[in-house]
C-alpha cells in the first residue's frame, strides 16, 4: 500500500519499534494549504495547516496515537482521561480501534451533551463527577497511578511526542522551515510539541533554519502573557479556555529559544479571523483554531511580520466541532422571498451588488 | 512539495487540461482503513473507504472542485445550487477559494440553521423560498440557463466526473479492485461515478477485473428497490432521504453489469451499523453513511459474501455533521457519582465489568 500509518513514518524520531502494536486511524498528513486570497492581501507567503483533517477533527489524533499505542504495547486494557471535549475524542476512537476499553470523567457542571456526543459513540465510559474539572483531573491521576489504567491527559509524555510529527510535515511539504510558526495557545502542549520537533529534524540534518514561534492566547485566557494562572478563564473559543498552562516552560521556551512572541487576541479578533478563513479560502475551523490566524494578523498590523516572509498558521480543530458558533456568529441570516423566477434573480441581484 | 491536488493528479481521466486554473482545498486522498474487528468477525477482508475526511467532511468535495473550477474556467463568477445540506457546503468552500459567490436556494419549511451553518460560515448568499424543494431546484435550473450563473447541483455532469477518483484511489492503494464495492445510495450518483470510475481504470490496465456493485437505499427511500419514484421518503438517514434518485439508470446499470445487488436496510440496521463502526473500529460517520455497512451485514447474514472476500465500504460523510442523532441514538449516559476517588473506581469497575 501507498500509505504509511503516521507512526511508521516518522518512527526514527519517536520511542516506538519494529514490534510496536501501531495503531492507526490515519492521523496526521493534514494539509498545508497555500492561501491565496490572504497572501496576496498581507503581501507574505501565508500557509494553513489544517489539523482539523485528523480523523476525531482535531490535532490531539497525533499525541493519542502514540499514548494509546503504547499503553496497548505495555499491555493495559483501559485508558483514563479528565476531559469534556476534543481529548476525550480523539482517547476514546483509539480504544475502541484497540479494542480498549476508554473511561472519561468530567464534572458535572454545565456541561452540554453535544460535547460529548463523539466520546459516547466511540463507545467511551463517561462518569460525571459532583465536582468541577480539577477533581476529575486529580481523580483520575490518582486512579492511573494504582490500577491497570493508562492516563492520557497531557501528563502523559507521548502526547508530545505525537504531537511534533506536525511540524515534520510542515517541514517535509516545504522543503524548508517557514519564517514564522503561529499557533493557538491554551494548554501550552502544542507549542511546545512543535518546537521540540523543529529542532529535531534541524539536528536530523532536514532542515538548515529554525522558525520564529508565534504562541496566540485567548485575552480572557493569557495565563504566559500576563505571566500567572487566570483562575476563571474566560473565551468563547473553549478549546483554548485554559487558565493555568500545563507546559508553561515548554511554552516560554520556545518563545525564548526562537526569539519568537507569546501575545493575545480579543474573542473579536478570534471570531473575525474566523469567518475571514471560510469566506477568503474555504476553511472552516474551531474558533479557537482561528487564534493563530488573529495573531498574524495582529502582528502584521504592528508592522512585525516582513513582506515575503513565509508564515504558517497552525487551524488546530474542525469547525463541524462548534457548529452552534457559526450559527450564532454567522451575521447574514437566509433572505425570505415567494416561490417564484423573478423572486429569487432579484433576491441574487440585490445579494451579490450585481443588479 | 510531496502533494498533489486530486484533479492533477487523475488529470489523465478528467475534462482539465494543464492551462486549467484549478482549485483545491486537498480533497480527496482519504485514508481506506483495515477494519481489523469486523473482518475477524464476518470472516472478510472489510475496509473502510472514509470519505468524511475530505475538507467539508462530505464526498461531495470531489465532484464539486471539479465543478467550480470548470465554472472559474469557464468565466463565470457565480455557482448556484439548490440544497440543504452536504452540497451547499461544499459548493460555497470552493466558491469562496476561487473568490466567486456562491447562491443556495432553500424551501422554507423547517429547515434547521445548524443544517446551513456551513455554508454560511463559507460565505454562500442564502435565500429562502416560500415553496419546497423541487420548487427550488427548478427556479435554479431556470436561473443558470439565462444567466451567467452556473448550476452545480447533480444535474452538473462534472460532479460526477470528480467524484470517479474516489474508485481510482481505492485500486491505487489496494493494488487491485476488491470483490464487492458496498455504497449508499440516495441521488445515486456516487455509485454511477465509481461504476464509471472502476470501469475506465480498467480500461487504462491499472487493474484485471471489476468489483461487484453493492447499492444500498434506506427502505423508507428505497426508489430503485421498489422500482417507483417515493412521494414522501421518510429516513433518518438524511443525506440518502431522496425518492427520485437522479442517476437512476446509472445506478441500475451499475449494478446489473457488474452483476452486484440493490438492496435497502432499515433505519434500526443503518444506526446499529453506526454505532458498531464507531465502536469497533474508532470511525464516527455521518448516519447515511452506515447504509453501506449496515448493507454488508445484511448481504453477509443472508450468506452471500464468500468467506475471505475483499469487500469496501464507502463511507460517504463525517459524524460531526449529525451531532444531534449522535446526541439522541447513544444509549449510554454519563454514570452521575460522588466527588471521590472510590466512587469513581467503583463506577469504572463496575462500568467495564472487570471489578
Amino acid at each position: 500500500m501507498s500509505w504509511q500509518p503516521l507512526l511508521r513514518k516518522y518512527q526514527e524520531f519517536l520511542p516506538i519499534n519494529e514490534q510496536t502494536p501501531i495503531l492507526s486511524l490515519h492521523e496526521g498528513n493534514t494539509p498545508l494549504i497555500e492561501a491565496k486570497q490572504l497572501s496576496k492581501e498581507l503581501g507574505i507567503r501565508l500557509f494553513l495547516k489544517f489539523e482539523g483533517m485528523n480523523p476525531t477533527g482535531s490535532f490531539k489524533d497525533r499525541g493519542m496515537v502514540l499514548a494509546v499505542t503504547k499503553a496497548l504495547e505495555e499491555g493495559n486494557k483501559t485508558v483514563i482521561c479528565a476531559s469534556t471535549g476534543n481529548t476525550s475524542a480523539a482517547a476514546s476512537a483509539y480504544a475502541a480501534s484497540a479494542g480498549m476499553d476508554s473511561i472519561v470523567v468530567i464534572p458535572d457542571a454545565n456541561i452540554a451533551l453535544g460535547k460529548l456526543a463523539q466520546a459516547l459513540t466511540y463507545g467511551a465510559k463517561v462518569i460525571s463527577i459532583k465536582g468541577n474539572f480539577d477533581d476529575a483531573l486529580d481523580i483520575v491521576r490518582e486512579i492511573s497511578k494504582q490500577e491497570a489504567y493508562t492516563l492520557v491527559n497531557s501528563v502523559n509524555p507521548y502526547r508530545i511526542e505525537g504531537q511534533k510529527t506536525a511540524a515534520f510535515e510542515i517541514v517535509d511539504e516545504l522543503g524548508f522551515a517557514p519564517d514564522y510558526l503561529a499557533i493557538p495557545v491554551g494548554n501550552a502542549g502544542n507549542i511546545t510539541a512543535y518546537w521540540k520537533g523543529f529542532k529535531e529534524y534541524k539536528e536530523a540534518g532536514k532542515m538548515s533554519s529554525l522558525p520564529k514561534m508565534l504562541g496566540f492566547e485567548a485575552e480572557g485566557a493569557a495565563a504566559l502573557v500576563k505571566g500567572e494562572p487566570i483562575l476563571h478563564p474566560e473565551t468563547i473559543a473553549t478549546a483554548i479556555r485554559i487558565g493555568r498552562p500545563a507546559s508553561w516552560n515548554g511554552a516560554m521556551n520556545a518563545v525564548q529559544e526562537s526569539q519568537g512572541v507569546i501575545d493575545s487576541v480579543t474573542d473579536d479578533e478570534i471570531l473575525e479571523a474566523y469567518q475571514l478563513v471560510a469566506r477568503k479560502e474555504g476553511v472552516f475551523v474551531e474558533p479557537g483554531s482561528a487564534a493563530s490566524l488573529a495573531g498574524i494578523f495582529k502582528k502584521w498590523r504592528e508592522g512585525y511580520l516582513p513582506k515575503g516572509s513565509t508564515v504558517v498558521s497552525v487551524l488546530t480543530g474542525h469547525g463541524l466541532k462548534d457548529p452552534n458558533i457559526a450559527v450564532q456568529t454567522v451575521n447574514t441570516k437566509p433572505t425570505i422571498v415567494e416561490n417564484n423566477y423573478d423572486a429569487v434573480l432579484q433576491a441574487i441581484q440585490s445579494l451579490t451588488e450585481r443588479g
